[in-house]
């Protein structure tokens, strides 16, 4: 609540200032206007001289009322609004009431000669019906309160040195790197020449020791991944192609070396990977199997005579696929369905040699380009073919599982499926860098499409200049909330980079769970914001030299790459109905029945908040919080009771998840939503700066908002919300969309994209 | 209903049938069910040996029931089903009463031993809660039911023609010409050449007499636009940067001619236009005014002296930008502010060369490459500077303003408003061309990525061979709402084709209006479209043999280009609130109360089908369109109000309107879906052949009923639709894809797009 000081006269008037702020709402107060409030008031015998003075100073045409006088009405007005719902029926009247107790002058004004005096000054202020009063009422008051801010209320250097954290010296040393001419941006026409630039400048980053930081000190490195995914997200500021041809060779050849092997294979190999030395492929993937790798098909069986394994495709549509590096690459980790001794082991890794150092091929090894892509040209992927190909049996990366010159497969993990799914885990280290290239994508687009926004005019009144697309409703409510869904998914993913680089083997289950969670939602929100962005900035985003043509190309592979979102988002469910039925397990009776009537008592709570629509609950973080959780629980307990029906009813678990699939895809939506909103509230609880603190509170309340709004369908279905509270969410919306409009560009320069990376001509340069 | 034939036995054991059919839904039957039924049943005392045996039958594990019999279940569950809703909250038992009464003996089910009977059975047959039997008793159904339709039921050749109508024989012969070698689709790394290669194929199309189809005969033409409009779709299967050029050269740079342009302006460019002699441009966008046309800067003042119109660009920012044929093109329809005798009359449009024979740019003139673009490379975009260009009198397309020699302006249209918006009457074209070549993108990629689907396999139960992906129910609801979509476009597009053709003074604004709300609505579906598209191609998707590349690139400026879709949709709704003011202000009192009662009778009833959710009105196109009708309806009247209620209170009608633009936004797309959603239904109505029939009853159903489930939140808000019929029209949904999931394939060939132009590797070839 807003303390308000005020004099004895505007005490006894304030009844009179809703009227008197509608009246004033068009800079007009009419001769009529002012003879009927004249006339009225001086029937209300209650009002002394001094009363009537102060009012008439308010009515005067000449001098109509300051802005700081205005302001001062909207505190009072505010003041009673907040205590009941603006949507009464008479709401003119009823705050005209509520100021009145305010003013402890309520009995005096409950007297019919006052009343029916306010009910003709309220019928004599040119506004028909009491809806138009609303609109003034709401509408009115946010856009002048939002004058009030005309200027961003924090600098952007600290909003970014708090976004970047304690990496930013490494952000600021690899953004200087990328100043060099060498990495000038430019259109390339030809893939093999941006192949050769793109191999070029990643050996540049190799040289400058980027490439190791992931790995060991002994090994070149600094054994921080958390350095490597900044470092990785920074280049996302620059081309996408080197930020994947990069990630590639460090993080999944090498990556994939270094977590699969053992000794042997680290001192061997991996100096030469982070310095590039040795370059590499990940090759998972084949043609026949995308998403599904546990049944693919590349045979590598062991030779007892010579010790060796026996690497074979054994058809045409069991070639790797999409392999990148596969044109430059001179060996490969080879994921193949290990045989021995008759036996099959399931997928087992390889190193397998491509190519001799001259770079042609090996016996054996048949390598395709896979040509054009939508993006990413300067990748060099490829598909791989292997014709009974025979590597050492020291080439088995063999951390997981090994076989002895005799041929004898062991390993230290009992479980198949769960040494699957160890094995799988490099691609782990892919699903946290892939959502912070995309961040970045996003972040450089919507950096783009505001600094546009910003300077663009078009249209505009009649004999005036023309209007900043940014000062639309429409145009601010096209970007602003992208723009706070961009905080959101950088607080979300720098939470994932920290669970990741200080995971265990305890909580592995749950970062590969939240890994796939926030890569899938954070891509998908990408190329949504890039679209948006792009036709934000119309015929100017359709330009090359205006960036949207790379930055949407090269992303729109993200959501379906290192893992197709669609199914990634099925596996975050399956691990959330696992945990969900440990839980309830786990449960003795007591227990059982105390969660029973817990579940009981939030579903009241709940019942009683959907109606309730004042601005404090609305901007509440625990509303917020407790709106997406209890979609995701929602939508979890239903899986499973869905689940377990089926299942009873004869059919199998797989049949059973299959019909369950939208509803497995909106439960991984939920719980990624609600993760993503859990981090932003903890980031803005940890800020300490009073000017970063107020807009990163706006932020998150819109971020979150907007996500209830994109969901409101569901919660109106279900009854969470009264479509009253869903109309106070978007006028909440609109109105925080505002409230920010002054500080969008400070916000985007948080982002810290320098001239040279951001790049776009209708970006860089001087604004309106 | 369907009409059942059944015996005694059957009639008097009907009520058993739900509970045998829920029991055998997992197609085991336990002992113990057996024993509890059999029990249970022998305590039925009006029951007879042969109803006994009867049922005995139907409980025998050796011998489950038939298929024939199942469906024979399904049929008289059904039949009761479609007596009440499925929504019950005891919805096995309350099926067995209606099946008893069905059945003609429910006084005798109605006792108290045969209820517990049931009840005991009920409780026996192994699934725990009523919720369970639910999902059985519709989920299941609906899987089996689905089973009867395993092959298309109808011939996709008969459904092309539908679709093609009496345009097939051209649309036949484009696609043959494009079948010539020359125009192999391919992979185009320079612009430069792509452009040549472009420029041939449009002479190439131009030798055929397709670039003059639109024109009079005289001039070379069939003076038949629709003709024109079919070309230009067909072409859209091919290369969007061929179409996009067509467009340039004979819509715009040809039509802007013919429009604006008098007979003498005919008789010396019209041929030459049409056979592509003279290649040329459509100059009105200036890099400071895309879509603000009116406010464009270029100058065109008369210089009494010399009898010459000066062509000036008075700075920079007023040169000429994104202009197709820029680099090609000898000519422009030079869009500028005619001034004379020091007064201006607006903008109007003017013959300006721009290069002599040789291809060298004439003095004054000076073009600027626009360079790479995010798609659509093949077209020469140039941006365009005057500099105090001389051209003589007539070349001012004069059609609608002239300038005699005395430089006195004169023109048949006074109103200067009405007169500009005439002028630019020739971007309507545009618009009715460019969601038709969008519409055949949109056509391409739903193609194949409906090819890949029935062809790829991934996961699967284990032992058995993996799943085809449009098997799983996931996969069907990302593609086959988007393929009722599609058919809804093609449909609406053709309308608008219609219309166009056969335009007049009287209805001119009107179409201008459909144009303006299908070129947008379209545009933004074939965006989302593509991008759902290729995404379920996963990897595949990605590479360019395989389309989405150039699909999506291509396409993605028809959302900003030939009008921005956000400021179109306002021009809609300003175009419906225009209508909606006049039809008020028309109304005398007699009238106005029949009005306004109508609105109210209209509002009961509505809320009376709030609820319902019976399939039968979920699938009746009256209600559909009621829906659709509504929002729209919903959405000016209170865009009426509220901008009644802004002006009223003082603001300028351009402040208002500003405020309202999502709103506008919103109506412009409601009132585009409403005539999409007519002209499917139309479409539907004049279809004769009972297979064609059956099968785009379904596709419409499914298309009005997604766009429904869209907006379900407005729905929802508004209390048009409750909670469970929200519901179950999702459930509705599910079931439309899973009943057109044999019908897709032949759906798809429909479109008739021949291998030569369908292209993808992923698509082309065999079918599982």
């Amino acid at each position: 609540m807003i303390e308000v000081t005020i004099s004895d006269s505007q005490h006894r008037i304030l009844p009179l200032v809703p009227m008197l702020y509608v009246a004033w709402a068009d800079n007009v107060l009419s001769p009529s206007e002012i003879s009927v409030i004249k006339e009225k008031v001086s029937e209300i015998s209650f009002l002394n001289e001094e009363d009537i003075a102060l009012l008439y100073s308010w009515i005067d045409p000449k001098n109509p009322p300051s802005e700081e006088l205005i302001q001062k009405w909207i505190k009072w007005i505010r003041t009673a609004a907040e205590k009941q719902e603006l949507g009464s029926p008479d709401l003119l009247m009823d705050l005209s009431n509520k100021m009145a107790a305010a003013g402890g002058d309520s009995a005096s004004w409950d007297s019919d000669e006052a009343r029916t005096a306010l009910n003709e000054i309220r019928n004599a202020i040119g506004i028909a019906t009491l809806k138009d009063h609303r609109s003034i009422l709401t509408e009115e008051l946010r856009e002048a309160e939002a004058k009030q801010f005309s200027k961003p209320g924090f600098a952007a250097a600290e909003m970014q040195i708090l976004l970047e954290g304690e990496y930013s010296d490494l952000i600021q040393r690899v953004k200087r790197l990328l100043a060099d001419p060498v990495f000038r941006l430019r259109h390339h026409e030809n893939k093999d020449a941006y192949r050769s630039i793109v191999m070029e400048w990643c050996k540049l980053l190799a040289e400058q020791g980027y490439g190791a930081v992931a790995y060991p000190t002994e090994y070149g490195g600094s054994d921080d991944v958390a350095q490597y995914m900044n470092i990785f997200e920074t280049l996302g500021f620059h081309d996408l192609s080197l930020v994947i041809k990069f990630g590639v060779q460090f993080g999944l050849f090498g990556g994939s070396v270094y977590w699969l092997g053992t000794k042997k294979h680290h001192d061997r190999y991996q100096t030469d990977i982070g310095s590039l030395k040795l370059a590499g492929c990940f090759a998972m993937t084949e043609t026949g199997h995308g998403s599904n790798v546990r049944d693919l098909e590349t045979t590598a069986s062991y030779d007892i005579d010579s010790g060796e394994f026996v690497i074979h495709t054994p058809h045409y549509g069991a070639g790797k696929e999409y392999i990148g590096n596969a044109l430059h690459g001179r060996m490969a980790t080879v994921f193949a369905q290990l045989e021995t001794r008759g036996e099959g082991h399931g997928v087992h890794a390889f190193l397998v040699p491509l190519r001799d150092d001259a770079g042609n091929e090996l016996p054996g090894i048949t390598v395709k380009d896979c040509g054009y892509k939508l993006g990413l040209n300067g990748v060099d992927n490829g598909r791989i073919w292997f014709d009974q190909v025979r590597v050492p049996r020291e080439n088995l990366l063999d951390r997981f599982g090994s076989v002895d010159e005799q041929g004898n497969y062991s390993s230290p993990i009992e479980s198949r499926s769960r040494r699957f799914f160890t094995m799988l885990g490099t691609l782990v280290g892919g699903r946290v860098g892939v959502p912070r290239a995309g961040l970045s994508a996003a972040k450089k687009g919507l950096t783009i499409a505001i600094k546009h926004a910003l300077k663009r005019r078009q249209f505009g009144p009649e004999k005036q200049p023309e209007t900043l697309l940014l000062d639309y409703p429409m145009h601010q409510r096209r970007l602003i909330p992208l723009l706070a869904r961009v905080y959101g998914m950088h607080f979300g993913l720098q939470y994932l980079t920290r669970r990741f680089a200080n995971r265990s083997d305890e909580d592995i289950r749950e970062i590969e769970m939240l890994a796939a969670g926030l890569k899938s939602w954070s891509t998908w929100q990408t190329t949504a914001i890039l679209q948006e962005c792009r036709e934000a900035c119309g015929g100017k985003g359709y330009l090359w030299e205006n960036c949207f043509a790379d930055l949407k190309a090269d992303t729109d592979i993200f959501t379906t790459f290192e893992g197709d979102n669609s199914i990634l988002m099925q596996l975050v469910s399956k691990g959330l109905l696992t945990e969900y039925k440990r839980e309830f397990n786990d449960m003795n009776p007591v227990k059982l029945v105390k969660y029973l009537v817990g579940e009981v008592s939030f579903a009241v709570e709940e019942r009683l908040g959907a109606r309730s629509t004042n601005e404090e609950h609305l901007r509440d973080d625990e509303y917020h919080l407790d709106t997406l959780r209890h979609r995701e629980r929602h939508l979890l307990k239903s899986l499973a009771k869905r689940l377990r029906a089926y299942i009873k009813s004869g059919m199998d678990a797989y049949d059973a998840a299959i019909r369950c699939q939208t509803h497995l895809l909106a439960l991984g939506r939920a719980y990624s939503e609600r993760v993503v909103l859990e981090q932003f509230v903890l980031a803005l609880k940890a800020c300490e700066d009073p000017g970063l603190q107020r807009v990163l509170d706006m932020l998150c309340d819109l971020f979150a908002l907007h996500l209830i709004e994109e969901h409101k369908a569901w919660y109106l279905e279900h009854e969470y919300m009264s479509a009253k509270k869903s109309r106070a969410i978007r006028k909440t919306i609109d109105r925080l969309c505002l409230k920010l409009r002054p500080e969008v560009s400070a916000l985007v320069d948080a982002f810290g994209i320098p001239d040279h990376l951001l790049f776009a001509e209708i970006a860089v340069g001087e604004q309106s």
